[in-house]
């Protein structure tokens, strides 16, 4: 029942604080003999990284990630798999007037409330450094769910703060530091600039989507495919929304239109973002996040203190202007991990997949 | 692991089919001593009934449950309790032609590809119906809740298909078959009335509440209060999108608008919706939630059958022209198990709630 | 974290009191498209049923078990299956004096710790009657089990009392009241008879047999299947030791001797009783449960009451001089579910089993 | 789900191999704000260290352990504790000609069997080392139980081989490098010095008390305090047998003697080991174990390589000749775990133990 554990049959456990001496992950239940090595790791945790572009923090963390368990002669053996990430830039001093304030907008005032004692360094365990654990993980599902299925996971941004982004084609992704679908970027780099010379934030909306995930994933009620996509994105730092498929343009929407047809070339449309009745229907799985604006600004906020007195408080220290940046690899992870689970959870129930009718072709990939 | 239980404290395990011979749910984690009769329970169940206006299905059950266990004269044991419903008016007849084909936007295919096999009486397991076992449960966790901490949980309508519904009280809810917090509901019965002489269904928006969440509850990592709260409403069929507080609108908000400010008097607003880094503050828990059009309707939809041929599809039989109609009773219900099991999970790790510190004051409950 | 559930992928919750309107249970991760009737798990229900014999508790239970659930046209359809069986000899009045007192050996005292509140009728739910919707669940189990691997199933009495029996065929158990493998029971009855004339209970040793498991079953660490299959045996009602193999004969052993030679033909021997490092080895699983006497008799005990207060106390009621007489086909139950999940526990992690490597013969199965 | 976590609510994920980089767990589920640092832990691990005495393995190992996280400025802050331990003294060499060889008593061929490659570096997940993760997430149940209810754990060594063991004081136990509750441990000293010079192992036998546990712990049916106290012990290396209190004498008693007798000042007697209907009674928990002999010994085996082809095989490298008598530190804390996990679960459901009603005085503790 670990509350720091995602995952039922492909478990990870997550722990760290982010300026303790170290983050990491358990992985609990992958399959044996698979090939692996840190390279295949650390891959994602570099797409996540701080410090690769002048609009995400520039706290300098290798996140160099060490297997210590779990894999023999460079393959996985079926027991659990534990990576660690050493802490190595931490300048807890900048952190130091934020012990007895509590930052609106921050896990401070609840941690408190809680567990009557937290970590103030770096927002200890609810930083979202501590996401780099979760890449990790992910990076270890989507290498098998790949070499098994064929699955892929693809992410961007739809949206930076007031400016929609419209989408051009996956492969400008990789080359601006946005994550954006689009060859130009210049607006949003002025969008940032000025942000950043007010000292403010804002927030993003982002789409990630699975292409190749089998059929027939997912459980009837409760623990759904799309019902534990919800629980691993909300789960996520700054995260406030999440849609699948058609999201909330389905309100407006009729039944005579909403419900993707079934031909013999597959369905047409996907309005149901790949699931329906909580189960895969081979097509992608297509969803979208909102996330609000980072908290951590250099604009006075009013707040109070442990004793309940009025105060103001700045958030100085090395932050993201706009988390959704680098949320574009945890996205995926996130996906991954839940795709991962709930494929496992079908062999166990039903046996492997994709075994028992030959399976109606999925449309085409929306753009 | 348990596909069809919710909670990890306060589990919920549901089971039936909607034409099969009962449905119902095994509550395993209800603390011992609470006075609980089937009137305690009846009074949610007779709020989501069908056949209660002519805007519902008019299938008609009584809905009538029993407590088969866990209770001794009158008060909960601590042991498992077991609630039964009793299916009375199946006709399955209306179901036959379904069997060999499947329904576009409905969930035939995908239990078809992952099961092989699957029960087609009125949509089977699959059916709205089995949110009444989340219901029975669901009134008891409010009911120790708002015992235990005065936590109460209101649900209404937010947005008809295309109409958007303002906010005038709570007041109105009970007082009209939409749920609808407004006094005049003639739009809402001009526009049902147009759908449903054309055939057709649509969608909807709810927006769901709980009031005095002690704060603290929740876990730092993937099981968030606001990540369980999304895996709820998510695993609610037809809901296709979820928001925590000010949801989808943060995207473009800022932070030095977005993150609620502390005062000696509490927080001002609740754009983050209760929950802080994922756990609650002890404001209000905002939720609202997008339904999709009910993909039963009388107008033909081009699918195809068991063996991939093109063929059409009406479905006839009984059913809710705008599922959103019935479902706020059932986001009460899911929030309060989500609520309940976190309360239950903080006092195995910390203790009773609020022993520790002062609360600050929340802001009054938005309209 | 159910405390009232066994297993994490074949799911049984169990639900009930001994004197309320029903017992039963909710199976949750059966495999879909195995033929399943009432019938099928009538059988070993009917086996563990009261009032079958003079030397069992007179009770007249007819234990019929409706399928709720689960069942479509005869075949599991992968969703939950509740098992129903209602109460139908309820004599409460015979427990009217044990509201106020503990009786010796039973629960009484500490369901009072626990829950401050207890259901005395005939034990509430710490009756041995719970037994009986693990037996119906143990029956789906090894229906899949047999049908799936061949694996069977087989307990027997292997001590009464004082009186240790031998093993001569498992071909004698159906055909005493015992369950004892032998063909001549007299001396078992001479026994009984006295100790019944007396008032008073013995206990029991029990051996439980599961042959065909597949090689390969169990988890590296805490999650053993032999660890497993202890919790399950002292999770019985009256079970006081468990021993696999060789059990504590292990103590005055040797490595020399005790290790089960490896051969070309197969295992030397089974002093592990099949499991090796928590994982099976293809040969029979042997274990051996100790059952302690019947605390429930007719000779005064010496007590106190709710108020701390001394006091004597004689169970009447219709009790069962040695609860070891009927639980052959429980332990049975128990071994098939733990056996059960970890096979879908394998599927899940490493595909279907004995498809990697050509089995090692397994030894002949021990009389 | 995972294989390799024990408990629910304090739940101890153990990783690492015996000659990989490291070993060590994470701990989630904590309550925060006990003092902790890494000599708490320390202590326990030094009790099992390997190298301490002649009869146990000269394998040289500091076990030091590093706390990673959930720690700040000395106290638990609720988040997950990751305990690292290096792995500093590894001979692979040693254990080169295993890899194509079974041991007999090894879990060689079943790790083979289940996931199709195995670590064979000294005996890779399985080897006994994996037990200091254990030790240490021991310790810090115990220090908590200490602490909070006065719960203190003991555990000595009852009999070696053939040699029984009295019980002269707890006080003698960390005096000789047996764990012996007796002044002179020369006949076991005997005992072990002619067991080496043969090249030969030996089992044990273990006894393990919790006194001072709150009564009230434990769940009614499947996770009863004593099947989850038997699930952990039986998934400890080597265990083949688990008694509560009389255990296995229960057999041949009667119910007329072997219920503990109530009275105002508490128990008569603890044949119940503490338990009863699977809650704990207030009396010490009184568990006993059965170890078998080391499987690794210098004597030649008969056995089969991975072909299947009959070959021979003697265990080089450094053993202990008794598992046993390194095992009371683990007992301890495998209780601990046990006891802890269940304190939390109680208070979940039921709030603080003890609160409700004045405790019965138990009876003075067994010797």
């Amino acid at each position: 029942m670990s509350g720091n554990t995602i995952g039922t049959l492909f478990c990870v456990t997550n722990f760290g604080e982010s300026h303790g001496p170290a983050i990491g992950c358990v992985i609990d239940g992958c399959p044996p003999g698979m090939a692996l090595s840190e390279a295949d790791v650390q891959h994602d945790l570099d797409r996540r990284r701080p410090g690769t572009s002048k609009f995400v923090t520039q706290r300098n963390e290798a996140d160099a990630v060490e297997i210590l368990s779990g894999v023999y002669e460079g393959r996985t053996t079926g027991t659990p798999i534990a990576l660690l990430i050493r802490n190595t830039d931490q300048r807890s001093k900048d952190y130091g007037n934020l012990t007895e304030t509590f930052r609106p907008g921050h896990a401070d005032y609840t941690y408190w409330r809680k567990y009557g004692i937290r970590d103030p360094r770096g927002g200890g365990r609810s930083s979202a450094r501590l996401t780099a654990p979760t890449v990790a993980a992910g990076a270890v599902a989507k290498k098998w769910l790949r070499e098994k299925y064929g699955t892929t996971f693809h992410a961007c941004m739809t949206q930076l703060g007031e400016l929609p982004i419209g989408f051009e084609s996956w492969d400008h992704v990789p080359n601006n530091p946005f994550f954006a679908p689009v060859a130009d970027v210049s607006a949003l780099e002025d969008y940032m600039n000025a942000l950043r010379k007010r000292g403010d934030s804002c927030g993003a909306r982002l789409r990630v989507v699975a292409t190749g995930v089998p059929a027939g994933l997912g459980e009837p009620i409760y623990d759904k495919l799309d019902a534990d996509i919800a629980h691993a994105m909300m789960g996520l730092n700054a995260v406030k929304g999440v849609e699948i498929g058609a999201g909330f343009a389905s309100v407006a929407d009729y039944g005579s239109t909403h419900g993707d047809a079934l031909t013999p070339e597959g369905f047409v449309g996907n309005k149901a973002g790949g699931v329906l009745g909580g189960i895969s229907t081979g097509q992608d799985i297509e969803v979208s996040v909102a996330i609000k604006p980072t908290s951590s600004i250099l604009i006075p906020r009013p707040t109070i203190d442990a004793n309940g007195a009025p105060t103001e408080v700045i958030t100085k220290g090395r932050h993201d202007p706009c988390v959704g940046i680098r949320a574009a690899p945890i996205l995926e992870a996130l996906l991954a991990l839940v795709v991962m689970d709930h494929a496992l959870r079908h062999r166990a129930q039903c046996g492997d997949v994709q075994h028992r009718v030959p399976p109606i072709p999925a449309a085409a990939p929306r753009g």
